[in-house]
């Protein structure tokens, strides 16, 4: 059957979002509901995939068909692409399956030339309008389809207002757009050698290869990866009859949501500008009204849309983002889609909706963004250092949320201070653009002098969870000093501030905050989430304070204790070097009887912390050089501590050297070499609980005892007999039934092809799978970012394999080990305690091949509780 | 069925070498053979297996069943343990699966006491012959079953002499034995606190543990891991009626090999000690007679030997190596076993056995051990250098092939020397034992005083394919003062000396050594060899003097040209630094230039060396940090050669530093950050080819372009892009239909899990195999050193997995990629160049698995050639 690249809006539906795009479906939907939406067509995101299986071209079976379309829709419409009496003028906007607000381009005003905006002008009666609407053709045909920046126009256009001596573009005339389309077409000579195009059909190939193209741009192939959304996917193009919200006082343009998308109160909420086209909204560059200016001003308009809005959010069962145009006081749809929110604001609006008996608990839990919680789990002022802090300004509260960092001003720098320095940082900009994405990442907090609720700067912001204030009026920024100037105070790059994104307050200090724990809606969330969860959900804790954190998260126990990070205290690190520069096995000894109350007495904080939930402590893993100093100062001191010559101990370090530490001598090969060592942990550990279970008979311990870096059965055999021998003794000394287990980190690829046999000794698996990642791609983490950039900027990888789990190589180990261990011990417990024990999208992946449980940082908790209980729900469907 | 685990000799046969171990199948087949045997049980190599389970215990079980067999023996023999009219006395034996010769202990005349010793002493009215044995047993029974040093005894004997006046053992008359017999027990009751056992049972208990116990010796977990030789065999333990060579003159014992195992001259050849036992011959401690003695002086008994040889070598269709004892006259055997021979032997012999039409030219395949013919291949004098040589002095040309070095005088300074410093080393000893086998496998040669062609240190080197020198009678060796007198010639530590272990000479100087090549008997087997092979051998070579090599050796081709190495030389390395160094793509692209001429002529150099047999050429694989200079001179240097500043460059090499190299800026992952590197390479490769195409009309060459460290198929496809468009441009312009492929190295365990889509742009794999096993093992080639040694000694390891392909791990991967890369494109050309590529066991399973190639060193490709003859007769039974 022939492919079918091309749709009237009449032609699809909502439910063809793969084929149509986001925008595309939905306009399609508005249509068939009989909404007020201008005519178009849809060209699918397979022409797009077509187009760059072809080298980039447009072949001609898709040209002809798109062709075949432009006639119907000057049938449809009895307008003419470039007839002088009746023209019919488009917008090209892009739309991919899931939604990239900013992302990629879109062109205006399509269809005008010399001679069709001549006629239009005479047509609408309103020539400023006119030559208005071509020259922002010109100036977004020439930026997106040519690569003509914008601030050659605008620069144009300040020369223009200068030379007119007035403030606002608003105070140009008809003569002066004129004089600017002029401008810029010559600009547009200059900068790339040919003519503006004429030719409306001409006008219209050019904008939709560069949709096409735009799916490939940097800004893009961030976000996607950022958002984990795959390259093959491409982006369908729109094709719509213009309507015009800058045709004089009764038009305008708004955006708006059916609920507040930072609180999620049920209540429209939107921003709306007179005589604007919908970028000026967007764009942040005037601050426009609320929608109560709409209401008071054309209540019919207002009562329309509302309707409209609370019909859309009731069909899709999800908070609607709209925008909408007024031409001449008629109201036109121009695209729906389930709106952006703040973490707060989803939690809302699911419980809301509940309440509502619009969906069900479990269509609850499944319409919320895991990740997006993670918002709500930043740290909040301390209640006491916000008492006394004053505020000096305050602006939109765009994304809530505290953040305290040294101010920057420009995105490169805070990538530079975050990245480099390590510092944390505030990003204070006029307006945000799509270039700033990365620096905006790497910030504490956003602050902007313009834009409002929906700039640019405030959905981009709520995206990351990443605490926002925008459109703050009076903040005067100078760039070049790297200074700006609020409530009369100067604050440098540098300088401490502290912004709430709930409230909207700048204070100029730093101010301290705190954790922020489970109540509300959240809570009634988590709850719902554990109903249906299958996998428990442990945390990742070193410490009784860490391990406090995540009960209060929701935690059901410890994944991975990870034992050196105690060593690493001052305090401890001299016994620490004692056992490592120990030349014969009593000495070692000695060293360790040091350790070992010190790491008893860790276990029995944390056992204490984790209130008889299960606890995994996995045996010493880092090289023993890790412990040692590095430089002549650090080394000279710690000789004269052990009593030893500068220059032997320096012969220790020499040996203990390692080329690829990684690979190198760490893991269950320490104590294959240092067998003490394991006894001492193990005895730790067992002493522990043995203390802990005395002082809480109600309590049923039953310690983990996890054995890293295990490749082959019979390390993990040696390491276990040291363990059961050590174990056993000193239980039946205790006099009590104390039961343990004996289990082992998957995390080098032979111990999934071989765990069967590793499942003979081991009663429970854990995947590393942050060392699993490593080895199976085959390069170190902390190297990676020499090669890695280059491999994002040219669609190698899409995503950080570190971050989220790569299914189709690393997943294949899992699963396989997974298989194999249960094939040889059905019952063997199951979990993974690497960094993707927090991510949604592996978290999915760890349900369906069958894990006990995923562990993630204590701030994480929650969050994959909520993931857990979407791919529990998932794999029942 | 209950389990038997003792055989009386009449009970086993040849066949039952698993359970018997190769000296009790072989006696029990002597013995069914009607040859005189001593009577005899075997104890099964299960029982040592069940010992070890039951932790070091023999159960009740077994202990019951060699009472038992004690008894037959007593009732078969009429001798009766402890009896003091008849006593029994045995000798206890252990004897595993394969030879592991010198590596377990011997037990000999066990059953002697004092009331024993006495009466045997009237009854072969030979009192010297009776406490000399006596002496013997006390000496044996303490080192071996109780750890108490041969050293404490012998110093006694010294003692003994130098009170006597006299110089030989041989002068001690019987009283001094008694005396000496005295001695001993009193020192082992000093060395373990307890009396000596006077009780044959006890004693026999203590002899059989002890032989289980020395299965776990580290000498023999090192010979097992350096021969392939698995820990769960286990030893079985021979028990045999004691026959005497040393009650006096008419008696005596000997070693022998059917042919010569130095030369496989058919012509019997050992050697015989007059009243001795064996432990003296095999000892070396007094050289003996060759087997004309025993003719000249006993005819008959020669006669009957001579036919039992013959009789035994067609029997088992290979060379035997026979113990047997004159006990007054009558000759009794007492072992025979397949001989280790000389590489030159085991051909000359097996090309004899097919004239003499004993074996077909396959059997003769199969019975050749292809790693030996490494000491063929190895460097021999060089014609014209050894002419003006004159030697300082001669010893037996215990193992042929020249050798020269630096005189060590221990196995640990040979290790140290050649290990740590990187020399080339001789080791000159007194006379070897076990434990100085490592030092053995790290020299060149090995020079000892004392010892025949059967001693410790002839048999170890003629296995390891080092050359030997033993019995240089002349040699004074001053260990403590590091030096020896031979010749007139003081020669120190460090002095270099050469050797010809072909002739025994030995020469006071360094003497050029050159290259072997295929000639006579190694000729025809390679041939033979060829005819049944399946897999092609190609070699790894980075110039056109190791492909000649490679190609006398009969390589079919390059499976590895490693283009890296070429930047190294001094010329190049500047052009190589200037491209690293290059801040733009333009600089970069102008150090390149610079470097194509050079990188083009080497390929030219290559594929003439190759003579139209295919080359493989692997695109740049190091982190360019490799290249770049470490020492503070050296940059500044470097700095004023790049017309750079010192600070400048310091920050190139800080930014290019990385904490894991080998998981670091690598491989494909430099060509996706500097695609002009690829661009580069293909061109050189593809314009080499060209070039030499034209000049040789009647080859066919097809380059064949390999990237490196690929994980991901979008990996290569973008690489595979950047070559295809470099190349089919040049090949357009020269008017050539040149074919070239593009294919993969397979060497991250990510590539083998994903190899299917991989496949489908790859029109080759060739295995990585070191780089897969370093990754699929999470251990560092280069720091596994540090804790390899311990996972030997705990029994964790048995044999290196980079000289040995792990099967069971890194194996599953490539029987993994091998079936993905199939399914996906049947007819993919699979090959491996790593180090396994040598390897005859790693070869077995290559073939199985079914690749087109192995590709290893030139000097290994013999080796390989064989191997894969054997692998493809073995896959066809």
């Amino acid at each position: 059957m022939k492919k079918k690249y091309v749709y009237l809006f009449t032609e699809g539906n909502g439910s063809m979002r793969e084929l149509l795009g986001g925008k595309g479906a939905n306009l399609a939907e508005m249509t068939n509901l009989g909404m007020p939406v201008p005519q178009g067509f849809t060209i699918t995101t397979e022409a797009c995939t077509q187009y760059y299986n072809d080298g980039e071209i447009i072949n001609d079976e898709i040209k002809s068909e798109i062709m075949h379309y432009i006639a119907e829709m000057e049938k449809i419409t009895g307008k003419k692409f470039g007839d002088i009496d009746n023209p019919l003028l488009v917008s090209v906007r892009s739309g991919s399956r899931a939604s990239m607000p900013g992302m990629m381009d879109t062109i205006l005003n399509l269809g005008l030339n010399e001679q069709v905006v001549e006629s239009f002008a005479k047509k609408t009666n309103n020539p400023r309008f006119a030559y208005d609407s071509y020259r922002r053709f010109i100036q977004m045909y020439s930026d997106v389809v040519m690569d003509v920046g914008k601030s050659y126009f605008e620069k144009l256009i300040d020369e223009m207002k200068e030379k007119k001596g007035v403030k606002h573009d608003t105070e140009l005339d008809a003569d002066d757009h004129k004089e600017l389309a002029r401008l810029f077409k010559e600009e547009y000579k200059n900068k790339t050698g040919k003519d503006f195009p004429s030719d409306p059909i001409e006008q219209l190939f050019g904008a939709i290869k560069a949709v096409f193209r735009s799916w490939n741009n940097p800004r893009a192939i961030y976000y996607r990866r950022m958002n984990d959304i795959p390259s093959s996917w491409g982006t369908a193009v729109n094709v719509q009859e213009m309507v015009f919200g800058n045709m004089g006082d009764s038009s305008g343009t708004g955006v708006a949501f059916s609920r507040n998308p930072a609180t999620g109160e049920a209540k429209l909420y939107g921003e709306f500008l007179m005589n604007a086209q919908g970028e000026d909204v967007v764009a942040g560059v005037r601050t426009p009204h609320t929608l109560d200016y709409l209401k008071e001003n054309n209540p019919a308009v207002y009562e329309q849309f509302s309707n409209i809005a609370s019909t859309l959010e009731k069909h899709y069962k999800d908070m609607q983002d709209m925008e909408f145009t007024i031409e001449q006081g008629k109201l036109y749809m121009l695209q729906t889609r389930n709106g952006k929110r703040t973490a707060a604001a989803a939690l809302k609006i699911a419980c809301d909706f509940v309440k509502e008996g619009l969906i069900t608990e479990k269509e609850a839990i499944m319409m919320l963004e895991p990740k997006q919680l993670d918002a709500l789990l930043h740290p909040q002022f301390d209640a006491e250092a916000i008492k006394a802090a004053e505020p000096i300004g305050s602006g939109l509260p765009a994304s809530p949320g505290a953040a305290c960092g040294q101010v920057v001003f420009t995105a490169d720098d805070a990538k530079e201070w975050s990245v480099n320095k390590g510092a944390r940082v505030i990003l204070v900009r006029l307006e945000t653009s799509p270039e700033d994405i990365e620096g905006m990442y790497c910030a504490e907090g956003i602050l902007t002098g313009r834009g409002g609720m929906t700039s640019h700067a405030a959905v981009v912001a709520r995206g990351m969870g990443t605490c926002c204030i925008s459109g703050c009026s009076e903040l005067k920024i100078n760039e070049e000093a790297k200074e700006f100037i609020l409530g009369g105070r100067t604050i440098k790059e540098g300088d401490w501030i502290s912004l709430d994104g709930s409230t909207g307050k700048i204070y100029g200090e730093a101010i301290k905050t705190v954790e922020a724990s489970l109540s509300g809606d959240l809570n009634t969330i988590m709850k719902w989430a554990d109903q249906f969860r299958t996998m428990n959900v442990r945390t990742n804790a070193d410490t009784p304070k860490d391990a406090e954190q995540a009960i209060r998260f929701g935690a059901e126990g410890i994944g991975l204790c990870r034992t050196e990070h105690m060593f690493f205290e001052p305090t401890r690190i001299i016994a620490m070097r004692e056992m490592i520069v120990s030349k014969t096995e009593e000495q070692r000894r000695a060293a360790l009887n040091k350790l070992l109350p010190m790491q008893r007495s860790d276990f029995e904080g944390i056992y204490e912390a984790m209130q008889g939930y299960p606890v995994t402590i996995r045996l010493l893993d880092p090289p023993l050089h890790e412990f040692l100093p590095k430089d002549e100062k650090d080394i000279i001191e710690l000789a004269k501590e052990m009593k030893i010559e500068v220059a032997e101990l320096k012969g220790i370090i020499h040996s203990l050297h390692e080329f690829n530490p990684m690979m190198g001598h760490r893991g269950c090969r320490l104590v294959i070499s240092y067998p003490e060592i394991a006894e001492m942990q193990a005895t730790a550990i067992i002493e522990a609980a043995i203390n802990i279970q005395k002082k809480h008979p109600e309590w049923n311990l039953v310690p983990e005892i996890m054995i890293p870096l295990v490749g082959d059965v019979r390390e993990l055999k040696y390491v276990k007999n040291i363990i059961v021998k050590t174990a056993d003794a000193i239980i039946e000394k205790s006099g009590i039934n104390l039961k343990y287990m004996v289990g082992t980190m998957i995390e080098i690829p032979r111990a999934c092809l071989i765990a069967d046999e590793i499942a003979k000794e081991a009663e429970f698996f854990s995947f590393g799978t942050n060392d699993l990642t490593q080895m199976t791609f085959g390069f170190s983490r902390d190297d990676a970012g020499a090669f890695l950039d280059a491999y994002y900027a040219k669609n190698i990888y899409e995503n950080d394999p570190f971050s989220r789990l790569d299914q189709n190589g690393v997943g294949k180990l899992v699963k396989m080990a997974v298989e194999r261990g249960k094939e040889e011990r059905p019952n063997i417990k199951l979990g993974i305690c690497g960094e993707h024990g927090g991510d949604p999208s592996s978290i999915e992946f760890f349900q369906k091949v069958g894990l006990n449980y995923v562990s993630c940082s204590p701030f994480r908790v929650p969050i994959a509780r909520l993931a857990a209980a979407q791919a529990a729900i998932k794999s029942n469907i």
